[in-house]
């Protein structure tokens, strides 16, 4: 085993690491350094991963992260979308229960005449991911090349595909190792993985949704708040607008978990309908995504205009657009039921007479995943039809006996494990619960709140 | 990159990294898992080089201390010395310049009827090795299957190889991982790394002697100190009778830097001649190894027994008989002139008249590497003929243009080179300084002084 040295230049990954390990604040041609030269495959693993485990416990100050961001981005291609006259503008969710936003927000905002490039993930352990559910409708095509995403965006204003090899290649790298050494936890990390792919898509703001609670990766309310300001003073480090939203995880948001049922959902809240705490956050999420796309003056006015464009069925008209555009069979969209369906369902009876007191939301994206509908290894497939209805959220009155959720499932076995987990993972209080805690939290960045 | 499980147990190395990173402590059967796993290749290197990085910032507790070790001291052969009955006693040295206390220790115990089964390493950096110093005499083999080391120790009551495969190979593999991931400096991992293969000599007892000061790897006395308790303790937890002495590494020991100078250096103590300051730490090592290896009842009456050999000639007719047993050529230890020797020698003068005051220790260390006697890289080879005569040390009075050292060297632009960077090492003040620092600090362990 010998020391690896860039060819290019003096760089020394072993003095890296040892600064680290020591607690001094690196450069940013130090960090440049280990990243160019890890993407090249000009320094080994074991020396990067002993550096992302000195970063994992020794933190990084917001310079580092600012430039550790800036080298992943710069590590691949960044996108020159100044070819289109409006503001370019993202949402980007750290990861929940039933979250399918992007689908109602990229429409809508586009609707709007805010352009919005969003490259976007899979679902990974209890999370979704929004490329799993976009492939549920038949034909939806997330694999676009550079050239048919500017096509796209440019008749019609959002397009919605997967990461592509041109884009912070040394994301990928990083996270791969990350991933298996233990160094996914760290704020620092995440900031930079997030940041340099959002903003490698040359959009001009951003609307971060960061998730907290039991079905979110933050657990409490603090770490999301310290990963959202880091993420704002990153982005703002870089010269965009970010504004980062604190929202409650605590429970699945809207009723639906599943792929092709939270289609469902989405179109519903398109065409006005659909349940409360979804359309709720929509609203919110969409305020901030208008206002800074330019095409309100504040954010309550691009919450109204969000709404007016619902009523309207221009949201919608959009999603129609982009499905097409994108190989999607609009057909499923006009009529639910030519989405995937799962051939069996079965109801979860509440074992007692009461008030949904909390239920365990990781739980529940945990028995999609039981069902076939999210993937514990990357290398998994998923199946579209099947999930988990929720007909009972906190605070809800149920009686013994009566259903709290369907579950839709295509293998009896499978559909019996996500059963019991669901029914194990709420629970029912005799009394109703105090008021529910709101799902928007606080607001960071943007003058809403910082630091 | 996927994770990798050991075949044998449920073992899953991300889970002991995490839980390392976490500050949990582990457990004994986790940390055998991990070195076993690694140890056969069924963990690959980058999440090793986590996990020591996790190590190092969070450190370990004495449980797991004494785990790693005894999991990495079991990874390849214990020696059984059982058919020899006397007790096995060794000493080994955290590496200084000019240390060749072992040369002088091995046959001086061996003479008293203790086995000294010294198992030692090379230089590597500014230290010297006690390999190197062995080949310095004309067809000395240092490479003695275990077979041929057992009847040198039979005949001769001591012998000196270097690390065999067989011996704690798990110590070998992280070793090398550990120079390359900036995971060398830690207290724990080099505790467990010393003491699993003194451990696995099949010893009684261990004499270990902690350097510090500007020569030692550890700079200043409570990281000695630290250290030397947690060897005293892993070793005793381990059933081993262990003290360790923390000695002065602040200018180098004796007067000879250099691997042939140093043997020379070595006859002349055992003739009962040669420095003061290396006879001083000899008789207080060889007093702890005697009385330890029950040569003796008391440390001060194996220190007097130790002088009694050396006056005696035991003690260097021991060496003469090891030597011998090693095909070494015993007339180079008879008439010193046959050692190898450096073409041309030049004094370093001193620049003004004055005291001693300090010298930077460890870069006469790195004059001599200069000069070719030590190694930058495991791979090199050493000139055994080459190195430093100091003809002053701390207290000494020098007069301007008088010769603080000499240089024995082979290439010309070298002995320039160091005899520039010796120059520089010395600092001259007008008065002189106060009283030296002894040479023995402390020493711990053995009710001389614990924790």
């Amino acid at each position: 085993m010998s020391q690896s040295n860039s060819s290019a230049s003096n760089f020394r990954a072993i003095d890296v690491i040892r600064k680290k390990r020591d607690g001094i604040e690196l450069s940013r041609t130090e960090i440049e350094g280990l990243v160019n030269a890890y993407t090249q495959g000009d320094i080994p693993d074991y020396q990067v991963s002993a550096w992302l485990m000195a970063v994992v416990l020794r933190g990084m100050t917001r310079p580092e992260t600012a430039a550790l961001t800036d080298a992943m981005l710069r590590s691949g291609e960044v996108l020159d979308l100044s070819f289109l006259p409006s503001r370019k503008v993202d949402k980007h969710s750290t990861g929940g229960v039933g979250d399918k936003t992007s689908l109602v927000l990229a429409p809508l905002a586009a609707a709007a005449g805010v352009t919005v490039p969003m490259i976007s993930g899979r679902g990974l352990g209890h999370t979704g991911g929004t490329l799993d559910k976009l492939e549920a409708i038949p034909g939806f095509d997330v694999n676009l090349s550079v050239t048919e995403f500017r096509r796209v965006l440019e008749i019609c204003g959002c397009a919605m595909i997967g990461q592509t090899a041109e884009i912070a290649p040394a994301d990928r790298k990083l996270y791969a190792l990350r991933d298996v050494t233990g160094t996914v936890e760290s704020p620092y990390l995440i900031c930079a993985s997030i940041m340099s792919k959002k903003l490698a898509e040359g959009i001009d703001a951003l609307v971060l949704d960061v998730k907290t609670g039991s079905g979110a990766f933050m657990k409490n309310e603090k770490d999301a708040a310290f990963l959202a300001e880091l993420m704002v003073e990153t982005g703002e480090r870089m010269g965009k607008q970010v504004v980062a939203l604190i929202t409650d995880m605590d429970q699945p948001l809207g009723k639906m978990v599943g792929n092709a049922l939270e289609v469902v959902e989405v179109v519903e809240i398109l065409r006005g309908e659909g349940p409360e705490d979804l359309r709720e956050l929509c609203d919110d999420l969409a305020g901030w995504m208008l206002h800074l796309g330019g095409a309100s003056k504040t954010v309550a006015e691009g919450k109204k205009l969000g709404g007016q464009l619902i009523s309207s069925g221009k949201a919608l008209e959009k999603f129609r657009q982009m499905v097409k555009l994108q190989g999607g069979d609009v057909r499923a969209i006009d009529d639910l039921k030519r989405l995937p369906r799962a051939q069996h369902t079965m109801n979860v009876p509440s074992a007692k007479t009461g008030y949904v007191a909390s239920m365990q939301c990781e739980q529940i994206g945990t028995a999609c995943v039981i069902l076939g509908g999210g993937r514990e290894r990357k290398e998994d497939s998923v199946d579209p039809a099947v999930g988990v209805v929720l007909h009972k959220k906190g605070g809800d009155r149920v009686d013994a006996g009566e259903a709290i959720a369907t579950i839709h499932y295509n293998a009896e076995a499978r559909g019996k494990r996500a059963s019991e987990l669901i029914g194990k993972s709420f629970e029912i209080s005799d009394a109703a619960p105090a008021a529910k805690t709101p799902l928007l939290h606080r607001v960071i960045g943007e003058s809403g709140e910082t630091q």
